[in-house]
């Protein structure tokens, strides 16, 4: 029987990580990290180094594998993400019954929140199908709540609702109608150019819960600009950007 | 100058508390505690609980004090919330010039993080008026980490939003036309009754985190009497009840 293990780790900063992930990684007899290889983001070498930090004593095994690159030649975007998440599942059995023959508990951390807008889950779940395998979730401090605490501001106005979704998704769409608050995610292309910026509010954060974030905000029509080149130029500067923002409209 | 820090603590777990929270808690000159009076949920006991654990040698000095109670005579919902706020900012602010009259660090244990349906950051922002205030926010865990968690499911389809409301929204206003999830939080009265069953799913968790955690799923047409008898029961037994939801149609 084999545990699976999904920790989440929060945003970057390691003083997100909760007493619950560290006990939980702890308890581990193999922790997978993917590395994406050289001149990505290193957040192989951020995992490898919570890992150092959390672990007490006679940790879990840790074995880092290359994470396979998407097919960008599948024309569907379902199925390319599809056969991707198939390719992690294959590496992550084959290091599994390499390294715990005789069972036992892998674990995995996953950035922010295992639920929120990332794919463990459902490459975990495909495992299900290979073996008997036992599922656990850690919760983890996910970047939406790193944005807000950034920028100290409630996300909801009072008993109202809000919808998270993606850049991509607000691009074609448009705002949907249900929600004034809206957080975008996996936005590569500030989107928020898209939308009429006319009683918006625009809460900006790049790297949020790490060192080098930084945050802008104000009426989206004042400081569209600003963000797009101050966004340019962190991703020149560090080589990658992950950035969130929140738009409230009145 | 007073420096408040508001601090996620998570939803009932004592693990939840991240190594930032138990920081920005020993760094305190005073902690202040609500307290609902007796007869309602003990959370100033669970914080008190926290604070013991947490604090590690001269710690801040803890204060506890009586939560006015809302004027049920206010016809508006939103005075009545108003009103509410000002008079607990009062309170705070009495407690704060008595025991830090040079000024100084005043922290706040907000359940599961400050930024998500909770009022402590609107209270905060009326000190701003009577004194020069640093806010500073540090994430918590949310009641819907604790939920996805707790049944280990993704909160959203892959690339597709999702929609975080109320249950008085879904009562009064339905299924938004924006996302096919949604979650909901504050809902006393099981307002997934109020929507057609037909192709939805339910993930629904009480005490999510906490030792008594209950979870029950299925499409929502075969569950929904399971769930109200069992958060009928649990409200009976422990004479207080947290629940939360998340809905999927297909
Ligand atoms: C694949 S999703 C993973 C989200 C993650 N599971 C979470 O809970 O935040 C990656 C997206 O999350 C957001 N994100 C993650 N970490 C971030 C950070 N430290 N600062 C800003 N945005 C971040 C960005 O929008 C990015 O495109
Ligand atoms: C006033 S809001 C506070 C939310 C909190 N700030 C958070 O981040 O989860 C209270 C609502 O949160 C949800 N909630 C909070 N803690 C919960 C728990 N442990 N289990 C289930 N639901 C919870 C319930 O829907 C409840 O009505």
């Amino acid at each position: 029987m084999i545990e699976l293990c999904l920790i989440g780790i929060g945003t970057g900063n390691p003083q997100h990580m909760t007493l619950q992930a560290i006990e939980a990684l702890n308890a581990q007899d193999l922790i997978l990290i993917p590395n994406k290889g050289a001149g990505k983001d290193d957040l192989a070498g951020l995992r490898r180094a919570l890992c150092t930090r959390a672990i007490q004593g006679d940790g879990p095994k840790i074995v880092e594998f290359a994470l396979p690159v998407r097919d960008e030649a599948t024309k569907s975007y379902r199925k390319r993400v599809d056969d991707w998440h198939d390719a992690i599942a294959e590496i992550w059995w084959q290091n599994i019954t390499e390294n715990l023959p005789a069972g036992g508990k892998a674990g995995f951390l996953v950035w922010g929140d295992p639920s929120l807008y990332d794919s463990t889950m459902r490459i975990a779940e495909r495992l299900k199908k290979l073996a008997e395998i036992k599922l656990t979730v850690i919760p983890g401090i996910t970047s939406v709540q790193a944005l807000t605490a950034a920028h100290a501001i409630p996300i909801n106005e009072i008993g109202a609702p809000f919808t998270i979704t993606t850049g991509r998704r607000l691009r074609e769409n448009g705002w949907p109608d249900s929600a004034d608050t809206l957080v975008i995610m996996l936005d590569g292309d500030c989107s928020f150019q898209c939308i009429e910026a006319q009683g918006v509010e625009i809460f900006w954060t790049a790297y949020a819960g790490m060192e080098n974030q930084i945050s802008v905000a104000g009426p989206l029509a004042d400081v569209t600009d600003q963000i797009i080149e101050t966004r340019a130029k962190a991703r020149a500067e560090h080589g990658w950007i992950m950035d969130i923002y929140l738009l409230r409209r009145r």
